[in-house]
């Protein structure tokens, strides 16, 4: 293990320096399954929309290891005793927990390998650590996993108010110039504290509380589910679908060589192996990019078209709206295309398609944000009195797209 | 008329520079009734709680000022016509949209002159004014009073989404530290449009809006109405009550021939003449804490210690709750007080009271924020769907409060 | 003494959030000496010049002492021995360090009390709370005297590169909105060491040094040195001084008991006792503006037109260059007011007057700032090749001024 | 060509909103030889050095569009005439200005193609789109070759203050997170002016100036000059000359299209033809990671050694100095390498090299920073009296550094 003989610091736009605390955290950074994190973008393709979002899973992960340092030091203050050992589990902990990470983050989730998500991944990948560092992360996969007696250290990592939506949050609103969402991690992490095991915000940061739901929806949709990114991101899927359904047909793509692995295999999360794992730290948007790059050329209709519409962003054309989209108005849009292109529907519905997406700004179901009332009660946040409109912002919101090609395609 | 030769600019902490529109903008800016605003807290005594709320109205009148020019470029870019009269009208009206304020704004308006509110003193100044500049303020002093045939100047000036709010809630969080009520003027008027002589936004601007309403609440709650700028707020008015009350009864107090002149008058909007209007344009913050210094060696019990309270900032204890504070609890207090201090229950009740606060984050009745939906439609903000909780946000929120001394009293 | 039961947190516009380190330091900012900071504007009439410019002496104390933790911290980590009561002493030393200072700061500095600087009148505080304190500020005392072996000490609360300097200059550049006098305060500190006991920055911060020098020149000249601003400041001293001229011939002007107490009475630092701190202590800008508002209709010429050209801010034209101005241009002004004024040449004097301003961005002589070079060796930064133009920043630069009535007075 | 129908508005983090000035800039925009730049950084890899460095050349493209517009607005508000034509030639040239820029910006920028600058490729890039919209660019390009009569529009597209310069220092500042390199555009842009034609500062910007040089000076050497970032980019331009070297000796590499394309060829100024432009305007930062990722398991000890150096952030180790370094020192690490790995003294050069950085913050010979003195004469802000430290700026500062494998290698 490499030994840094100085304080290390690191330069961040948005917490001004951050300190990487000791030598097990720095060599963490350092390894070439963190370093992958600086290939893979935080957003997605979101920078089609807001040019800014360049920012990458690697710095958020670093962003996220500082607000855990903020979290530790304000609640010892507060008399909640935390030892060396806890401290560092957190850091890896919060360290860690997007390793698992695929190319272009939650865009292609589900796309290089079925219906194994990202936490699993970042988890097979902590046991790899594990195993290489001795054993020196068990106990922060204990808390990842929150297999920990002492549970507010889970909810630290993970829950409505954890150190990695707090950084995402304020690091994408940041990023993308949309500074309507920006929270005040300060001041929500100046208010936390724990009582019984649970972590919990104080009374008197229930507007900050409120503040950072409105802010995350907000974000929600202007940002995340922003009509143009919705349509790269629909695309991005669509694309990998079509790749693996030639390979699948026997054709054999230009790519690299850990995207035609995953082209080549159906991997769930009973067959994702160490192979997997080390093929799988090879891949990053790098992978995507090059392959639209050369798809570009390609014979297949659907491949070369999608990829010239990602590359040199003439997306579809998309409509949102609270119903669903009727059956035949996607009929219509399908044939119009054919006709042009003489292409199959099948093909056809690679570029007419409708869904739905749908976000609950805050849930009353499970890892709750939870007050601590000046009178020692811990009650939902929801349930506070005053916060009728935290009740309202619990309800789930649905809204339905179709996407078609642009008029002069 | 002064006829300033070059671009006058003023530094702004938040918006970089502001440019001055014209001459006769800069002449009303120099005038000492505007420059009076220099000597007048924008936040009252909040200071005693954010130490960096000093800033003025005069500040607050200039940043109007310039989101006024913000608007109305973005309106003229997308075809609304605005004349330059009209253009010059709008600035006037914004400018001198506060300057009626007496000292510390809000917090005595009703304790100086009784029953005049700051706007009908802000119109008796534009009116002394619009004679002093021959008729040129009469077009503002229109549209001020929404007497104008198009109706969204005056909503540009005075309505739930005005430049007086938009400026002084950016510039509130701004000085006292509470960067969750930032809102982003330039998105929301980015998204400001007019329809049918409304002024609108435009429908993906609704988060904006439902982000800015929000954020002015917690304004309320957190800094507004925050408990011990609210004990501040509230002795500061006793006092002003209890040195009317000597008065009245015959002692003459010390303090500035201004404050004098208004502790021995009771003035209402009809005997407010061009007298009052002349003295109240010398008043300020300075004449009441002047007097507090000098009242804190004052022989009455009651002067004496509120003036001691609120200049060495050792106020009263408060408490907040949603119901109201029984008889029995304040009487407790009263007799405790009397009992140490040797003082009637009537001098008792200037440090042992009650009282109610309330806040409504967004009206439904008047003022409304009109949406202009994709398919040309006005709606309002809270009845579009997807927004529960802009309809929670217009129920009225109300709390109660009791004052008395700490127990080291 | 009190004991405050929880974390006591002050919103802060730059920091965010300071936190008030232990129940003595609170107590020191509870004192009604500390509050009185609140009324002592801390650029002086600046605000004239730049209408943010409304912050105080106490918050400046505030920021200063945010910084001396940051510091104390980051010189623990790396390795710097600081005991709990020398983190303590340095605390108080740095809250107080500004505590002399009369209204308007540097402004009146040897107007109200001459000869005695505002350091002196800080150290009676100090000893005046020291005794109210039972000996719990002397080490602060000695600290703040450079009476203490570990030298380091003094520099991180009076030097080139102190802690008062970074708050005062990135918190008057933040009010003031000129952003170029910016200075990376969290960076600098991140670089601060200790070498030989003595304050050392490290070597790879030295542009962060020289950036630091050069922000703070363009502070002196586009702020502090800025010609409507000294204009004003010019203005007050004048006004001050023929308040004294007219109580010395017999004159009784009106103004609160402190000033007039001071106006009344001559008072060096042999003559500055018990008395004189405890009224000295009730005196801050209200009593100037006060006066001034009082005296805009004396009878004298000249302190009637000082105190309106202040309050209404109509104030003298003023012209700077690089030589002196003639006695002749003087003499010319003098006699044109004369002759439209009837006033004496004395009289006239107060209002066309020459003088000079200078500043040294960097001084050579004494607390030189010291770089550690890679090699361990400690040398003033001004001297470390490829900083010619640091040398160059150490001359002073001398301009001069001259001040007369506009043409239409 | 495509009519936007609304006003375009893109979000930027630094400015708030740009928006985008008519259909023909939109086009321009929408352009794939524009959107290609989304895939160009605009540090080369200084993002290993600074993790918030991934910003791009298109980002920096629509913000120095965005100066030009407010510098255009400043200088019409201040008489200067400047047509709708004129205008929208400084637009098209601002925006395409950086267009010829391959991967990692100015890291390669002689390693694809030798000694063609990228001003050169922007300009032919210029050229092919002028065909393409039949002519429209004409004037713009005039601007830019600097051949058009009014000299001062050539001045805000290229001198040491013009548009370009003023948005990549504030916005490499920012994504950095070296906020002390941060410069006020908005205050140098207010300060503009034109006297004879010539671009200048007005007098009382001078600070504003020397402040803007000396961040300059900061971001050179803290940034684009940090020594990681030096080794990262050095190995950067040996991985391609050794790419070229092989090929050149028959190797064929594993790559895409258009940089194998450029591997196999030596084009020159002279045979940079329409094919060239072509092929150039597909090769991005993709086509060099996507390489580098094949070439870490290439049997070349070089090829794959500097690649995973890259990919995996284990970089070289670097000294800087004031003088040469020793050719011993060079010959003994070159020996210990061939010690180790058993490879020739030439394959030991690409991982044991030395050279010399060199940088001048001012530069008095051509394109000077003019100043507008009040009496209307134009003078070098460097010999403006009391500049002493500017014209210190304008000496030439170089350093030597030497590059060699970290002692675990």
């Amino acid at each position: 293990m490499k030994h840094p003989t100085k304080l290390t610091i690191v330069n961040d736009p948005i917490y001004g320096f951050i300190t990487i605390p000791g030598p097990l955290i720095y060599n963490l950074i350092e390894h070439r399954y963190s370093q992958r994190l600086r290939r893979i973008s935080q957003m997605g393709m979101s920078y089609l929309v807001y040019p800014g979002a360049h920012h990458t899973r690697f710095h958020h992960a670093l962003g996220a290891l500082h607000l855990m340092g903020r979290a530790v030091s304000v609640l010892r203050k507060k008399g909640v005793s935390i030892s060396t050992e806890e401290e560092e589990a957190l850091n890896i902990a919060i360290l860690l927990h997007d390793i698992g990470h695929g190319p272009f983050s939650h865009a292609m989730e589900h796309s290089i390998v079925e219906g194994v998500s990202h936490e699993q991944i970042s988890l097979f990948f902590m046991e790899a650590l594990n195993k290489e560092y001795d054993g020196q992360l068990s106990l922060a996969i204990k808390l990842f996993k929150n297999q920990y007696h002492r549970n507010f250290f889970h909810q630290l990592i993970s829950s409505q108010l954890d150190m990695d939506r707090m950084d995402y949050l304020k690091r994408d609103s940041f990023y993308t110039g949309v500074a309507e969402g920006a929270i005040s991690s300060d001041r929500l992490i100046a208010m936390l504290n724990v009582k019984d095991d649970t972590l919990v915000v104080e009374e008197k940061g229930i507007y900050s509380v409120e503040k950072f739901i409105v802010a995350r929806r907000l974000m929600y949709w202007q940002v995340y589910l922003h009509k143009t990114g919705l349509v790269a991101e629909q695309l991005l899927v669509k694309l990998l679908s079509r790749a693996k359904e030639l390979t699948r047909n026997g054709e054999i793509l230009p790519g690299s060589g850990p995207l035609v692995y995953f082209l080549n295999r159906d991997i769930d999360s009973d067959s994702f192996n160490e192979e997997t794992l080390e093929i799988f730290s090879s891949l990053d948007d790098h992978d995507i990019i090059s392959a639209m790059k050369q798809w570009m050329v390609h014979s297949d209709f659907v491949l070369k078209n999608i990829s010239k519409m990602l590359i040199d962003r003439q997306l579809l054309k998309i409509k949102l709206q609270n119903e669903p989209f009727s059956e035949e108005k996607m009929q219509k849009k399908i044939e119009k295309l054919q006709k042009k292109y003489d292409i199959s529907t099948h093909e056809a519905t690679y570029f007419v398609f409708r869904g739905h997406i749908s976000n609950q700004a805050y849930s009353m179901e499970k890892d709750t944000i939870n007050l601590l009332t000046t009178q020692g009660k811990i009650v939902d946040v929801a349930t506070a009195s005053d916060q009728l409109n935290l009740k309202a912002l619990a309800e789930e919101v649905t809204k339905y797209y179709m996407c078609y090609p642009k008029s002069d395609y």
